[in-house]
């Protein structure tokens, strides 16, 4: 019988531990197993260096693995929980936005009644940087606006939804017309400082670039210059480089920046969609179907 | 030929002659032209005080003629800006329930990375006060987070893209279920403090309140109490009363409110809304159609 260990003992364990026998499956000791959910997204030194060979599948967290490619081996599935989050992160992205236009951060620190200022997402050029879950999620949020979407992806297949879809090689082609520009990217070495100063320096003056994927999609040193120097609207980040971003840095002092801290899903989101995701793979392992959310262990992601 | 005047000299001016003569119509002085289009919603005294017989058509800049009533005759038609400005002030209260749900304002108000906190607006039980053209472009908005829609309305005839429609004689029903509400409201007698102690005692300890009505539909006090209590989870309001809001005033302290200055439709933004709906009417104008917005001059809007 096939038994699955949920490790390591931390706050999200007791729901995963849940989610494992509500697909009808046991849950046991690690050298008991044959298949191993992990439980915490952060701590990969936690993580066992060696799986013995009956563990033929490990489930992991988090959509981003980062702290876990030293790890990945052809030796079994590797699953994580890509897809999983992207509907509370697309909410997010589009409160961003709309906060970013409608200048809701900078009135936020306001004591006074001031000036009326903000620009209107109704109509804008937006485009997304990455063609997985989150562009999945937000392109229909963002439909009822009437947004020229172009999505950049690795391959120019058409996406859904969106009025254009290229390459990420056309972005210097695009920036200069966005409204707005997302970034939901996984991080890979191509796609570190994608938006560095010459993206930044190809933006309108009014555009809002929102980050929801990592911190080192954006060259940070770029983007104060730009901020400082009102060369673009402004900046929504929910993940930051360095992360944590430290007390005193000069990003939590810029105007139009809004910083929220790694919550466009919080874990209290996203222990409950991901505990969906485990049950689902559970009867999906135990019946011998294709897992949901596979790691490309070459790419990885 | 059909000529038209654009008065008086003020920054909207240029628009919205640049608007006539998109439609094809040249712009002359008042006292050559057969229709006037007034460009100050603001500064009644700079009207004429009588408009010559050859004008049968005065097209007023706002949805809220107020300071035109006076004015208004019977020897010609008047429309004003009714239905232009609702798309903004929706696409603002997305943002504010979004800023609200997501903790964007206390964030923005941080200068140092906190815990993660938060709440999903999809699925969330949406409640909205009123059925005017707000919330028909509000519904829409909220539509891709599948939200519960109830509408409270005079009439219960369904309104388009609710899940249930209602009077207000049932918003003491409807609250205790609702995670958001939202005010688009007309003030009157009937709708002033509509939302008092008692309905806010009603409310979920987690449920945002958003106003992009007018600051006379909230009991302000009653709100500070619920809003200290923490009774409520939060209220964004883009209208208070008084206003503008004092400085040193309550509200501006708390950090479960977010406040904007009556920005849900800047004049800029305004602007452009309107010119494109001058040039609807001028075309209509000059071709003899109906024109959109007329004012019912004996109802006085």
């Amino acid at each position: 019988m096939q038994q699955i260990a949920v490790e390591p003992d931390c706050w999200r364990r007791p729901r995963l531990v849940a989610a494992v026998e509500a697909a009808g499956a046991q849950v046991v000791a690690p050298d008991e197993a044959t298949a191993l959910v992990w439980a915490d997204p952060q701590n990969p030194e936690a993580f066992p260096r060696l799986l013995h060979a009956q563990i033929d599948w490990v489930q992991l967290p988090y959509a981003g693995i980062d702290p876990f490619l030293h790890m990945l081996d052809n030796d079994r599935i590797w699953t994580c929980g890509k897809g999983v989050y992207a509907q509370p992160v697309a909410e997010a992205a589009l409160g961003m936005v709309l906060a970013g236009f409608r200048h809701l951060a900078a009135y936020a620190r306001e004591t006074t009644w001031t000036a009326p200022v903000g620009q209107n997402l109704h109509g804008a050029n937006v485009v997304i940087l990455g063609g997985g879950g989150i562009t999945e999620e937000l392109v229909p949020l963002l439909v009822p606006f009437g947004c020229h979407v172009t999505v950049l992806r690795r391959t120019p297949n058409a996406f859904p939804g969106a009025d254009s879809t290229r390459t990420l090689a056309d972005l210097h082609r695009v920036l200069p017309g966005a409204d707005a520009v997302f970034i939901a990217l996984a991080l890979t070495p191509e796609t570190q400082h994608v938006i560095s100063a010459p993206e930044l320096a190809l933006m309108k003056q009014s555009a809002w670039i929102v980050n929801v994927a990592r911190g080192g999609h954006i060259d940070t040193s770029a983007l104060i210059s730009a901020l400082r120097n009102e060369s673009i609207g402004g900046a929504a980040l929910d993940v930051t480089e360095p992360e944590p971003l430290p007390e005193g840095h000069p990003l939590w002092a810029l105007p139009n920046c809004l910083i929220t801290p790694h919550v466009a899903n919080t874990p209290e989101m996203g222990l409950e969609l991901l505990a969906r995701r485990v049950t689902s793979n559970v009867e999906r392992y135990l019946t011998g179907q294709d897992l949901l959310g596979p790691v490309d262990t070459r790419a990885g992601y």
